[in-house]
C-alpha cells in the first residue's frame, strides 16, 4: 500500500490528519502536482480524474476520493472508530461529515479557485460563485457555533472524521481570506482544541 | 422510523429508489417544498438545514443527508448490500458514489438551480457557474462511458449504490436539458437497463 500525496491539495491535508489519528503507518510518495506529476500515464492509470491522493492498494489498483480512502483505513484498523462506534453514530457521523464537506470544507476550496492569483490559469474564475461559496462557509460556521455550544467536537462527544473534514475546511478558509469565523465562541475554542491535536500539523499548508 | 420527502427533490429521488432496491418497508410522509411545510419548527428541530429528505428516527431524533440515512438503512438492513459486500468492495463502491455525486449529480443539481426559471426567486442564478456545471456533467459522462464499456454497473459487476446516484443524476441532467451523453453507447445501455429495474420508477420526477 502506497499513498500517493502533494501537501499543497486541502484533499491531501484531510487523508494525511486521519491517517495520524488512526496512529497508523501507511508509505508515503510525494509528488509535485504544479510540475504534472500526479498525471504521469501511471498516475492516470491509478485515478483517470489525475487528482490526489491516491491510495495504491496491494493488488496495483488505485483508490480515490479521500472519504473512500478513509473509510478503507478504518476498515483495516477499526480503533479508534472515526467513522462511529455503531449505527446510530455512524449514520449521524455521516451526517456531519455530510454537512461539513457540502457546507464549509468543498466551498472554501472553490472559493479559492475562483479567487486566488495562483489558479487564474488553471480556472474559469467567476467571482459571483465565489461570493455565494463564501456565504455557504458562513452558513455552515453559524450551524457549527451554534452545535458546538452543546457539544465538545462537530458530531457529540467524540473526535471523529467529521472534525478532521471540518478543521481542512476551516484551515482553508483562513488561508484564503474568507472571514465571519471570527466572532464565533464556540467554533473558536473547538479549533483551538482540534488545533492542539499533534494530527492537526498534517492539515495545515506551510509552504 | 419516518421519512419525510417531497418528491421534487432530487435527492429524495435517489432516497426512495435505494429503498425500493433494498425491498424494505418505511413509512413516508409528503410535504411540500413550495408551500414550506418542509420548514416548519418540528422539521427545523429535525434539520436545521431546512432540506428533505428527513429519517425521523424512534428516538425522535433527525437523521438528514442521503448518503447517511441510505447507509444507515443499509446497516439496519445488510441484505441486498448495496455498498459492496467487503472492504476492498466497499472503498471501490464509495469512490465511485463519490465521483458520480460529484461529478454527475450535484452538478447536475446546480445546472438546473442556475438555469431555470422555477427557480429564479429563490437562488442568485449565474450563467457562467451553470456552463462550469454543465461541463462538469459531461466530464463526468465520458468518464463512465468509458467504464462501462467493461463493467456492466458503475462500480463493478453488481448494482450498487452508485447506479442509484448515477441514474438519479443523468435523469435529471436529461430533465434540464443538459445534452451530450446521447452518442455514448454504453452509458446509454447502462441508463436503459437501470431505467427497467421497477426501483428506477422512485427516479423519475413525473410530475
Amino acid at each position: 500500500m502506497i499513498l500517493y500525496v502533494d501537501r499543497f491539495a486541502p484533499n491531501v491535508r484531510r487523508v494525511l490528519m486521519f491517517i495520524d489519528e488512526k496512529g497508523i503507518n501507511v508509505p508515503v510518495i510525494e509528488l509535485n502536482i504544479e510540475s504534472g506529476e500526479h498525471r504521469s500515464p501511471r498516475m492516470l492509470e491509478l485515478n483517470p480524474l489525475g487528482q490526489l491522493p491516491i491510495l495504491e492498494l496491494d493488488d496495483g489498483g488505485g483508490l480515490s476520493e479521500s472519504t473512500a480512502i478513509c473509510r478503507y483505513l478504518e476498515e483495516l484498523h477499526p480503533e479508534p472508530a472515526l467513522f462511529g462506534e455503531n449505527p446510530t453514530e455512524r449514520a449521524l457521523v455521516e451526517m456531519w461529515l455530510r454537512r461539513v464537506e457540502l457546507g464549509l470544507f468543498t466551498p472554501a476550496v472553490e472559493y479559492g479557485h475562483h479567487t486566488q492569483p495562483f489558479f487564474h490559469d488553471r480556472f474559469v474564475q467567476i467571482a459571483a460563485w465565489a461570493a455565494l461559496c463564501r456565504d455557504r462557509v458562513a452558513a455552515c460556521c453559524s450551524l457549527l457555533e451554534r452545535t458546538l455550544a452543546t457539544s465538545s467536537y462537530v458530531a457529540g462527544d467524540r473526535f471523529t472524521v467529521a472534525d478532521v473534514t471540518a478543521y481542512c475546511g476551516i484551515e482553508i478558509a483562513i488561508l484564503w481570506g474568507i472571514g465571519g469565523y471570527g466572532d464565533l465562541g464556540a467554533l473558536t475554542a473547538w479549533r483551538g482544541r482540534i488545533g492542539a491535536r499533534p494530527s492537526a500539523a498534517a492539515a495545515r499548508y506551510l509552504e
